[in-house]
């Protein structure tokens, strides 16, 4: 499969085969880059041999056989144990395992303190995005700077880049807050899809509509920004918090109407609610973010 | 105001003006309609004379001056006792005022029962939008067809038209569950800015990647839509339901390591939880909307 190699396809190490690593082993490979491959069940690891990529038998011969090293295991927990006894001095290590900021961190100061650079990333993206430049897909890098200027061509290869900063944290950070953005948007659209269900409306009919409006409402997220990082959440309102509370209610009576439990509705309307009898009735409802604080009081209590 | 006066602009009359109804009667002088217009709070009104409105004393007075008669109120019992002794013979009244679907039917069967044709609408825009051709805002539509289709291009002056069924309880459904959608959005947008404000990340610098994400990610309603359609869950997966409980573990440890409720994504992840225990794992999350129904026993229970 290395149809196309060139001087500047350096080689490199991928540790895990699963489906997410598999698809980089094959974008790598694609793009002329000889790739070493280790997977902890070893048949999985195989199919790749067939595509050209060489097959280590230890993590440990794995990570000799590069200085740049990608690891793409289960968790963090599995990056542990996979390297526990491995000589990391000299290498370029990027952990692309799904994990917490703490984790990424905690991470970084081990791999320091083995002798290797690191970069811990974020996939913004799931398997089949990964090779396709017009996907959308991209990876979060954050920690070693030095490492990912040095080798961004390379990391370019399977999906997009974007660098967050020397905190290792930080890749995850925005990663997770980017999934759990997306979690409740994927919440609210559940809410949608029950509400028209029993109805005479086709989800392919209001599915386009669906995804227009939440298209278009998306950019309220940099007046949200200006707000926050003003601390001014009265600036630039449009509709302030007292209407979007008493727009709730129709929300509300509507779930109710069509036999449609709220249940995924009510605890953010509930911080909407709290927040205007704290005094933000004129505000946007951006506020509500200070009431996610775990420990924050209850203000009107 | 009535600059661009033309034979098509047919008159019409606008009851309520409150900052969406002014924002309409605005939009249509501005193309030459003659607009009529009655608010309970006479005073309200008394700016858009000055902009070349007919003010009506009495709502009977302003539903007899035009055939078109646009509705824009607080509410539906608003509509109610504004209209409560009004001959409404003849007339074509479109009623914009914010309701849920059994609201809207209701007003339909008295509205036709008083001899006029009826149009439900849902305004899908803030009153800056109104009048602005590439706002992107538009108004739902639903009922008389021949009401519709007589009177489009007077309706499409201030806001794209969107016409979705005879019933006329479909704009208020369609404008409620998109509604609805963006609240989920907005409540994991919240979530997202919580986790990163006791960082050193700057919201600004965050806010065109979560725009952007939530943007992408926007499409995938229509594989939900095709999967609710076809009654098959498991089509088209990418990223399957065992796969993303999983991950939603790490957006709870990561909550917890930021300090951050995790009080606006539990909801939805619990019914993932709870449709994976029913023996969905290898299907997209789709099914949960199934859960959403009220009354609907746990089949784990």
């Amino acid at each position: 499969m290395t149809d196309n190699p060139t001087a500047d396809a350096i080689p490199l190490t991928v540790l895990g085969t699963g489906a997410m690593g598999t698809a980089l082993v094959r974008a790598w490979l694609a793009a002329g880059h000889p790739v070493t491959v280790w997977n902890r069940t070893h048949a999985r690891a195989e199919a790749l041999a067939a595509e050209g990529a060489t097959l280590a038998r230890t993590a440990a011969e794995a990570v000799s056989a590069n200085r740049l090293v990608i690891v793409c295991l289960l968790d963090d927990a599995s990056v542990g144990a996979a390297l526990a006894d491995v000589d990391l001095t000299g290498r370029d290590l990027v952990d692309l395992t799904t994990g917490t900021p703490a984790d990424g961190r905690a991470r970084a100061a081990w791999a320091t303190a083995g002798g290797a650079r690191f970069l811990d990333g974020g996939i913004m993206a799931v398997p089949p995005m990964i090779g396709d430049a017009d996907s959308g897909g991209y990876v979060l890098y954050s920690g070693s700077s030095a490492l990912f200027e040095e080798h961004r061509d390379t990391l370019a290869v399977p999906a997009g880049t974007r660098y967050v900063g020397e905190d290792a944290g930080f890749a995850a950070l925005h990663d997770v807050a980017l999934l759990s953005a997306m979690t409740g948007m994927f919440a609210g659209v559940s809410h949608a899809f029950a509400l028209i269900r029993r109805e005479d409306v086709a989800p392919r009919d209001f599915a386009p509509l669906l995804a227009g409006w939440l298209t278009s409402m998306a950019p309220s997220v940099h007046l949200a920004a200006d707000q926050l990082e003003g601390g001014d959440y009265g600036k630039g309102v449009v509709s302030n918090l007292a209407m979007q509370v008493a727009g709730n209610a129709t929300l509300l009576r509507t779930a109710e109407e069509q036999g449609v439990s709220a249940e995924l509705l009510t605890p953010y309307m509930g911080l909407m609610e709290r927040w205007l009898a704290e005094g933000h009735g004129e505000e946007d409802g951006t506020g509500v973010v200070e009431l996610l604080e775990v420990g924050r009081g209850r203000a009107d209590a």
